[in-house]
């Protein structure tokens, strides 16, 4: 009997912040295994098509989510003989993090978003792969511009601090965020952009300078005093 | 024509310090493309025999260059249609540090170090790949007891500051570099082990705790001022 080919698949762990709650998410599967189970947005690399495995996620997330070109950066390769049932298998695993406006579960059939501190058992190993997403993402944003992805394209200071709370789980002393802010230079003022909503005097709106909208702005200090894994 | 099935590869980084240089494993290799050619020890995946993709690491590193086990972490996935002339391609690779007695060229044939700094043009992408992973060790070492696996078991603190001093480029204050090691508590004095060679006082040999033999001792904070790009 020849030798079955491994199986190469693509998964995304796309990210939101809605209601101050990182959420991640899923799609309804319509096909087994798992038909009707809620899993990460993912398919197979079409080599025909795909430049690389980066190109497949672009055009998954695109398909499947009607998402275009969010930064995505590679998380880690999930395989083995019993991830999949159907076979040894391969995940190259992207994340990408987007302002909750951009996912419309009313407009895409079979889209859900799930908070990541519930989830519940998700299909093949995809349940370990969100919570690495997670671990990385919190990690990497007490020292770097990933979380500004989540606000809309812009926002005032009181708003980024505010997402960087929710997704490090601490509150930042506000002089210590606008001195991380200073220090990785990412932000530019709006010129005469005032959000003027609130009773305090109204407030600078900025946006992510253009050269870090696909790459991220770092610092060698992380913003608290935890550690990666 | 049925498609042809995409390459599963896994290769290794096997990095070590020689001469107080940063120095990458080679293998010649002795079948095409690029026989001849030094290139990453590396290989197909075996599905029949592998249970994952660090598994088939762990099998490649101890088939062709006789090591066993070394504290191996995943890099990152190199994918696509260009990096291989034989077709659609996935390679997932695989670093480790070790101390540079283990690798014995003498020993194994077609096996040669080359300094990181220095490289010639490599097979494949694995030139692209090598950088990667020196960049990726260069950065985590700066908080981590990364470089202690480039020592051999046991080591004094000057010899240690030395191999970190090696990886990061730089000087580092005794100091500072002390008080990182004592924050990230990895170390256990070897009872009345002292090494006298030299003309000032002996120095107190030390060796990593057991519980960081096969995990990293991170600190929040980078030894240099430097970022991950």
């Amino acid at each position: 009997m020849p030798q079955k080919p491994i199986i190469c698949t693509v998964d995304v762990v796309l990210l939101c912040l809605q209601g101050g709650v990182l959420q991640v998410a899923l799609l309804q599967r319509d096909k087994p295994p798992f038909a009707g189970g809620y899993a990460l947005p993912g398919g197979y690399i079409h080599p025909e098509q795909d430049t690389d495995a980066l190109d497949a996620a672009v055009r998954m997330l695109s398909e499947k989510t009607g998402l275009s070109s969010p930064y995505l950066e590679q998380l880690g390769t999930f395989s083995g003989a019993a991830r999949d049932p159907r076979g040894w298998s391969i995940s190259i695993v992207y994340y990408a993090l987007v302002p909750a406006e951009l996912i419309e579960p009313d407009r895409t059939p079979g889209l859900q978003l799930q908070p990541v501190n519930q989830l519940k058992t998700l299909p093949f190993d995809h349940k370990e792969i969100v919570l690495a997403a997670v671990d990385r993402v919190r990690n990497k944003s007490s020292y770097s511009s990933l979380p500004v992805y989540l606000c809309g394209e812009q926002f005032t200071l009181p708003r980024l601090q505010a997402v960087y709370e929710a997704i490090l789980g601490e509150p930042i002393n506000k002089v210590s965020f606008r001195r991380k802010m200073d220090e990785l230079d990412m932000l530019e003022a709006v010129d005469g952009a005032l959000e003027s909503g609130r009773a305090n005097r109204p407030a600078q709106i900025y946006r992510l300078k253009s050269q870090y909208r696909n790459r991220l702005a770092l610092s060698g200090r992380s913003m608290t005093g935890k550690v990666e894994h």
